[in-house]
């Protein structure tokens, strides 16, 4: 029987939804039993909705495409949002299905009843599914809505129901999304400014691709203009074979000083730099008073940041550029404990050909990104995009599920891991192809600095009990032990150097838990 | 110096709240630096928001008085609205800040800004502080308006610029609730309507406090009527001391026979009685068309249910009532496999006096509330309000907090328990006096009866991996030890009663996963 939930999943499939992150309830029930009876949907269980979510972004990063998620009503959906935070700043396409009370429940205000398009209007495009008949057009305005341009996350909030009662056919439509070339006077533009001299470009989104750093790095010869990367980006190609040019830094001091010298800022799928927090002695807004800034490329008008900069090196007649023969990461480890440092080296050193790093290592990812990645072989890189600590874990299981072939390290703060280590189980259920690697400090060391800055030479005890992740230590082989990984603890180059060896050698999860001193 | 957070924090403490569950991050450092220099106020690290805020949920439900929680900003916030939710259906007053860009930057939209209001507004009372000279009189707005009556959850969002610009003098007020009596043609009325005959009771909040069972009892010994509680009380006395009585059903089918006959339900702390989900064949509201309902006591009016119960017996001139002698539970373990049933008697048997269960335990726990409870020592149950699963190990932890001297069981589900698993951490940190008993049932076991409910006698196998928690089985005692807690996994009747009588000999946390056949 064609139902509500069977036109929803099948209009999905059609339209290249191709896999489900899942962690349903009694609301969602029908859609459950759909998804085998339509055939054609992978559907992953999550243990935790804050997995589904982020694993959905990681799946997108990686495809272009959106990944469904199934979610259990309003606390459901909570869980699950700060991951969709992150997706948000991403742009990445995210479709969600938000199971909700039948419509005729809705107005006797049971237990688990609450207002649900507050929740998903805060991270994007909401729309609430008022009878089975509009389930497949619902479904495609979803997709529709999630590929943009620009991607964002689209929540459908479905009520039991319209996902039981009898439904339309289903759609045949594959929507792809309208990229749209930038407009001759903004290449124009941005070739006056930055042949004027102190110019930089700033690059994100599709920039960070290879095609698109290729470009930067063309203009820059052609202009000697600085080119940054944004703090925080979507996706980054990474390794020797693409021009290595810094990102912005994460302090505001810092930021403003790289920026300090700036007449004119192009923005190549990057946003108008601001601080990532404000603090009582520094601007919000990176750029100098004065300084002229332009947008070469904007992903929220859909157009793509690599074309531009390709169509701009043509408009600056830039030859093309020949790669510097770059040295070749080598580390011969040592029996001295790991430091932040060693980690990036050993790890830069034996970082497959194509993996995937999913980045959310915190200082140590900073230090990563700033120095060791460009020396490691080409591999792509997934950032923290919009602070929500817990994304990495779930984006380098959605990463594993998109990219079977390649090799994914969830390159992982200790702190942040532990926001979503329910992610663990899932790689272990699907056999993704991920080596977690655990940085473990046992701090959240970056609010260390933060007391630093602001001060507090000594914090006092609350502070440091606030901050610290000893008492008791946290043992992160056991616990990928309870979700059924393997794992092993080091604390030298030579045992990390070795665990990474033997880790890249088979297929399937495992983790690395790196003491850092 | 003053500030905007010491004026916060000092209020607070002045105001009787006297813990915070805290999980911070920048925008919060100034609290944080405050929590050391304003003394009194106790700090506990969750490493999860869900943690804290269902700690501070457990704290109130056995104090009666309000934590104060510390997250950051949308992201923070939101991985603390599930047990949020729960709290805002326990009628819990809870006290959450959340921080926020400075003012000034907020315009500038920086990575981690999102609309926090729309999240807090979803869970109750929300103020946004606009400068540090309002955050005394903010910070004791946000306490009376958690306190109530009734109880909620009241939120400030709190700039990081109003924390640490100079700040106003702290206040000095301890508000308290204000109660008011029922009035007297409600008595009148419940008196009249019980007389008549096919009357029943439903208990809910503070109706569930001995004095409220035991006026209950004397109400039905002189009216003859029924009595329920109500499903997912937030607090109930249980045990061979109080009146036993049944919980309406959950499943609506059951609960619509239990009130069949009724013809005058009179609520006491209680809600018109609704079915916690929808199904196609079956009412949302479970008490029969035409019967009468009359609301005793409201919480929601600030009217003690107890109290209202004890008028109410005064104006039936009911007699005292004699507990009659009730079988004490004793069980004799043997070397079969646990059943929930016998799991449920060996609990019951050991359970020391005066101990907290909070019960999440899901299908087990149901059977537990429905048979067992009612044989155990005397002993405080904290059960699932809102139906948004995670709440049971933070509640625990709370709650093991706010009553040092009383051994907390947290009773607990596997797959809801993985939800906030992190709480494990925090318990062992505080050496709290919680017995983590995991139903390890290894499955959704109510989503699988749902699914037979529905008709689905065999599910698919996409059905099923979305039940199933095998594959790779969840070991929780690898989990607990990777947390800092000691744990055992028992399979048979005498080794899961050996496990509880060492649990309870010692000071401390541990877990027993006690897995079910």
């Amino acid at each position: 029987m064609k139902t509500g939930a069977s036109s929803l999943v099948q209009t999905a499939l059609n339209a290249g939804v191709e896999i489900c992150f899942a962690n349903a309830g009694t609301t969602e029930m029908p859609i459950v039993v759909t998804l085998d009876r339509v055939p054609g949907m992978r559907v992953v269980l999550g243990l935790f909705e804050g997995v589904c979510t982020g694993a959905a972004d990681g799946w997108a990063r990686m495809t272009g495409r959106p990944a469904a998620t199934l979610l259990h009503l309003g606390p459901g959906l909570a869980n699950g949002i700060a991951n969709l935070h992150n997706a948000r700043r991403a742009r990445t396409p995210v479709v969600n299905w938000v199971g909700d009370h039948a419509t005729r429940h809705l107005a006797f205000d049971a237990p688990l009843t609450s207002d649900i398009a507050a929740l998903t209007g805060s991270v994007g495009w909401t729309r609430t599914v008022k009878s089975a008949g509009e389930m497949a057009e619902a479904s495609l305005a979803a997709i529709e809505a999630a590929i943009g341009p620009p991607g964002r996350v689209a929540s459908l909030i479905i009520p039991a129901d319209c996902q039981w009662e009898p439904g339309p056919e289903p759609l045949s439509v594959t929507p792809t999304p309208k990229l749209r070339e930038t407009r001759s006077p903004a290449i124009q533009e941005a070739a006056r400014l930055l042949r004027e001299g102190r110019g930089s470009l700033l690059l994100g989104g599709t920039a960070l691709t290879e095609t698109g750093l290729r470009a930067a790095a063309r203009v820059a010869a052609a202009t000697a203009c600085g080119v940054w990367i944004e703090t925080f980006p979507s996706r980054q190609e990474c390794g020797r074979h693409v021009p290595l040019f810094p990102a912005l830094p994460y302090f505001p001091e810092q930021a403003t000083e790289a920026l300090a010298n700036v007449a004119s800022l192009v923005l190549a799928g990057a946003r108008d730099p601001v601080a990532f927090f404000a603090y009582p002695d520094q601007p919000s807004r990176l750029l100098p008073d004065g300084a002229a800034l332009h947008t070469l490329a904007s992903p929220e008008e859909g157009i793509d940041a690599a074309l531009a900069l390709e169509a701009l090196a043509h408009e600056l007649d830039a030859p093309a550029i020949v790669m510097p023969p770059r040295t070749i990461a080598t580390f011969q480890p040592s029996g001295l404990p790991l430091t932040p440092d060693t980690l990036c080296r050993a790890l830069a050193a034996s970082t497959p050909e194509n993996a995937i790093v999913v980045n959310e290592a915190a200082t140590t990812g900073l230090t990563w990104n700033a120095v060791h990645s460009s020396n490691a072989a080409p591999h792509t890189m997934l950032f923290i995009t919009g602070g929500a600590i817990g994304q990495g874990l779930p984006n380098a299981l959605g990463a594993a599920l998109a990219c079977p072939d390649r090799r994914v390290i969830a390159f992982q703060a200790d702190g942040s891991g532990l926001y979503t280590l329910q992610a663990l189980w899932s790689m272990a259920r699907e056999n993704a192809d991920v080596t977690v690697v655990v940085c473990a400090n046992r701090r959240y060391r970056i609010l260390q600095v933060e007391l630093q800055r602001s001060g507090i030479a000594e914090p006092g005890p609350k502070a440091q009990a606030l901050t610290d992740l000893t008492r008791p230590v946290i043992d992160w082989v056991s616990l990928a032990k309870g979700f059924g990984m393997p794992g092993c603890s080091v604390q030298t180059e030579e045992e990390f150097a070795g665990a990474l060896l033997r880790a890249f050698k088979e297929r399937g999860p495992s983790l690395i838990e790196a003491v850092i001193a």
